[in-house]
């Protein structure tokens, strides 16, 4: 078996397809972007898309599948939503139920199958410029604050906008932005640089989601709108049924970062 | 009254509104965005909205209004979309059947109007860097051509990709790709440089729609995907009822166009 970070995007979900890996994927197929997973019935998919394409920064959509299909055609013809990612979660009107390593019973012609574009991808790019990503140096999951910014509305959905934060040394913020305006498809330029205050974030060391990080003397909070946004809002519409990919365990699709650079 | 140009899109669209212009929109509220229509029957809507996030080149969405509502709220909240365009055309199961200049009892409750993004705002950036835009130093219409490239199905919706060609002096090809790829929700960088016989165009001075325009010694055709592949498409399907704005006479948002460049 080869490594893990070198694999094929196609060998790694077919490690995973066979619970041969139940874990996070980051590392996984390194250079392959990874996405979001959000399913939900073809009832509530208009206006769930609608949501998406009025704000594109927290809800970057990258693929969506026809109803009752599980096939993204877009990023990953072969593979199957039901069984290739390593663990879901099932949330049943509005609470998380269960969680598994598969779908295949709860699949029904019904459901639409939503991949978001998420923040490894400019994580990657941030690295490959000298640009520290501190929650990855601390090993910890990336800090994320609900703000008072209200998302655009669409129908049922909505709510207000989750970021991410990365602290960034002063002297690399001009470039942080640059390197993540490349990616518009991945959450791209920052949402807010420098002042939690004015985006309703009382306190940067108590993160609504993930872990808190060290900011070091220098070093500026940059805000980037962060994909569990739409997971969010989702949920206060309490579906029927909802299923996503549990954190950190993504799917991952057959292109590769660079290819979602707009220049 | 204040010159054309120079209006504000509110006052061009009260222009509009009132009748007081009945002609193509191109000059008009210069530097402000302006955008193609499509409405169509809330029951085609989610599909449409599918192709056109699987089809982001020739298919860029720039606001989608709530089923029933005319309201574009992202682009221009104050605005109708059933009497701010100049020009209608009605297509019933596919026909153009009729040309107006409001739409007023033809919108109900299940209609959804689409705002796509329009060449326009490229072509200005064009301009801007000093590249010539042929077909508007010619006073033509853009040269427009069906592809052997096929689009991303989307349910019902699939077909050809259609392009606009813009004969670029070779010195400068790499600028027009570099500027167009600022802008990917009007159309962004080129879909292809050089070779028409590798995209199906059998005769680039015979163009499918529009006018043919002077290929001048030293300069390559380049290719962009274009606004018209959506109406094309979504006329396949002949639906029920469709209406679009007439050809140039399209709608102006709120939105300046340096506002959609991504860097």
């Amino acid at each position: 078996m080869p490594s893990v970070s070198t694999m094929s995007p196609a060998e790694a979900r077919e490690m995973i397809r066979n619970n041969e890996w139940m874990k996070p994927t980051a590392g996984v197929a390194n250079g392959y972007t990874q996405a979001n997973l959000v399913v939900l019935p073809k009832e509530l998919a208009f206006e769930f898309l609608l949501f998406c394409q009025r704000n594109p920064k927290p809800c970057p959509v990258l693929d969506v599948t026809e109803p009752g299909s599980w096939v993204p055609t877009l990023v990953a013809p072969e593979a199957d939503l039901r069984v290739d990612l390593p663990k879901y979660r099932i949330y049943r009107n509005g609470e998380l139920t269960e969680e598994r390593t598969d779908i295949l019973d709860l699949w029904n012609e019904r459901m639409v199958g939503f991949l978001l574009g998420c923040s490894f991808t400019f994580e990657y790019a941030l690295i490959n410029n000298g640009i520290p990503v501190r929650h990855i140096e601390e090993n910890r999951n990336v800090p994320m604050y609900k703000t008072n910014i209200p998302c655009v509305k669409a129908g049922r959905f909505e709510g207000p906008m989750v970021v991410s934060m990365r602290p960034i040394p002063e002297k690399d913020v001009v470039r942080a932005v640059q390197v993540t305006s490349r990616f518009p498809s991945v959450h791209g330029a920052p949402f807010h640089i420098g002042n939690p205050d004015r985006i309703g974030i009382k306190d940067i060391h108590k993160p609504d989601f993930g872990d808190p990080v060290t900011i070091r003397e220098g070093e500026i909070p940059v805000f980037w709108a962060c994909g569990v946004t739409p997971q969010a809002v989702a949920m206060l519409v309490k579906p029927e049924i909802m299923i996503t990919h549990a954190p950190g365990h993504m799917f991952i699709t057959d292109l590769r970062d660079e290819q979602f650079g707009v220049l």
